[in-house]
């Protein structure tokens, strides 16, 4: 086959999207004032969709195993989306992030919220891929159930939103199920970094290897991938920062430091994921079909 | 989340890959005695699986509709398959190519063949994704059917190979179907390029597209990858060439010319696969299913 010659371009049609990457303090409630400070500066910026890293509310827990942390999980609705939702309306924005939720049926999830302009809780997704170090480094599996229910796409301001979370982005089949849904963005709130006393060189490749497996997302589905990352120092962990926008060639359109909190303002033209489903067709053309288990 | 600490490194297993990148004459004949003297040479270097672009044996001649093209298939096995078996029978390797195949139920395959240094046909696999390019520059599917029989892994030498073809390689579901069939390496024979009237900005953005969407395959499956293109001008197309081999870091670890034909031996240790797959487990991990449809 050949690389197919562009479609003549459409019209343009843009939206901006807001990335807070932040480090996560002790106090749960200072966290949610700096989210808010962030997302109230981004919005005034223009950005119409702003997405917090995975469990921004508190530092990453789950390096340590202690029943005591349970504590932190909230009902959703609850006290936290109740604040996030307030902070949509007044700014008329969405906002998307992750939190740790205690359920009605007494099990605990990692779960994504997209939080609409009106005020409303508009999606809830619950982390389906629950990581379960071998080192026992980290412990997700202790503290959260798998989602069962799938990927789930929302109309947010006319666009169409899939939220994932973090260790999602390393299964292709989980942005195909959200495209194949309808999703033109995938967001991952996301917690990602290296143990302080890996060699370097596994950390570079492990990096690389985050990196290029969410802009293949964004190629196989003819979509925008946004993964919103931690950065800095948290136990164990260093985050690796770096939170960036993928547009649908697997391009990196905008990307955030290694080492410092950054808020993103990324303009993502959004005919080209018609353009290239187009030229493109593998949402079309596939043979498989993806099935949650 | 946080990136695995590597596993204590075990003991490598390596196996040495020959990927013949070359372009292909208007002669069949003089196409196979080429592709011969150069597996011949790969072998005498120690190559244990060397494979050929995709449909070697013609130029590219899907960009024209042209009924008396379908003289040029021939059934499976056949003359060329017969060919390629004593090369690999008397030079103790492993090929892997595609041929345009007349199968018995009256039908046209697009079809790789794994070919075991006994001589035998050890696996077939036909294209399942067949392009057909909205801008009529070329157009496989008047030539080919598409494949049902889904993806075929095969032992050859003591390890796991599975042959897909070209376009296959832009979807992730083939990658997953081959590598929970036990593949450990992944061979896609390959014939793309770009329409030489192309902007240059669109060539690249998609050439640097085909490279990760491959290159995240070897990530999502703990697996090698190797692609191994045509070089040079063919009718309206200009092939990458660029054949090169990703480990499962995505990591492209041998690469081959954009303008020239080339020979590559390329060492891969197999070992990472197993060490990986427990560090980074995304395949017992994962909560959807693929099948073919």
């Amino acid at each position: 086959m050949a690389a197919r010659e562009r479609s003549k371009k459409v019209k343009a049609r843009t939206v901006l999207i807001g990335l807070v990457q932040m480090r996560s303090r002790e106090n749960p409630a200072e966290n949610l004032t700096i989210a808010a400070h962030r997302i109230v500066a981004l919005a005034k910026r223009g950005a119409k969709i702003i997405c917090l890293p995975e469990l921004f509310l508190t530092p990453y827990f789950c390096q340590r195993r202690d029943k005591h942390f349970f504590a932190l999980a909230e009902p959703i609705p609850g006290p936290t989306s109740h604040v996030l939702a307030d902070i949509a309306r007044r700014n008329k924005v969405t906002i998307i992030t992750s939190l740790f939720e205690r359920a009605r049926n007494n099990k605990f999830y990692n779960t994504a919220l997209v939080l609409s302009p009106s005020g409303k809780i508009n999606a809830r997704y619950r982390k389906m891929h629950i990581p379960d170090d071998p080192h026992n480094y980290y412990d997700e599996a202790y503290y959260f159930s798998s989602g069962t229910q799938g990927t789930v796409t929302v109309r947010v301001g006319g666009i169409e939103v899939s939220p994932m979370i973090c260790w999602d982005q390393w299964f292709p089949e989980g942005a195909r199920s959200a495209a194949a849904g309808g999703a033109q963005i995938i967001f991952y709130p996301t917690a990602i970094g290296w143990q302080r006393e890996d060699p370097r060189g596994v950390n570079k490749a492990e990096h690389g290897a985050w990196q290029t497996i969410q802009r293949a997302h964004a190629i196989a589905n003819n979509v925008f991938v946004v993964a919103v990352n931690r950065v800095g120092k948290d136990d164990h962990l260093q985050f690796w920062g770096t939170s960036f926008v993928s547009d649908p060639y697997g391009a990196v359109i905008a990307k955030a430091s290694s080492t410092k909190e950054e808020d993103l303002l990324v303009n993502c033209d959004l005919s080209l994921i018609a353009q290239m489903r187009r030229d493109w067709p593998f949402l079309k053309a596939r043979r498989f079909s993806v099935r949650k288990q």
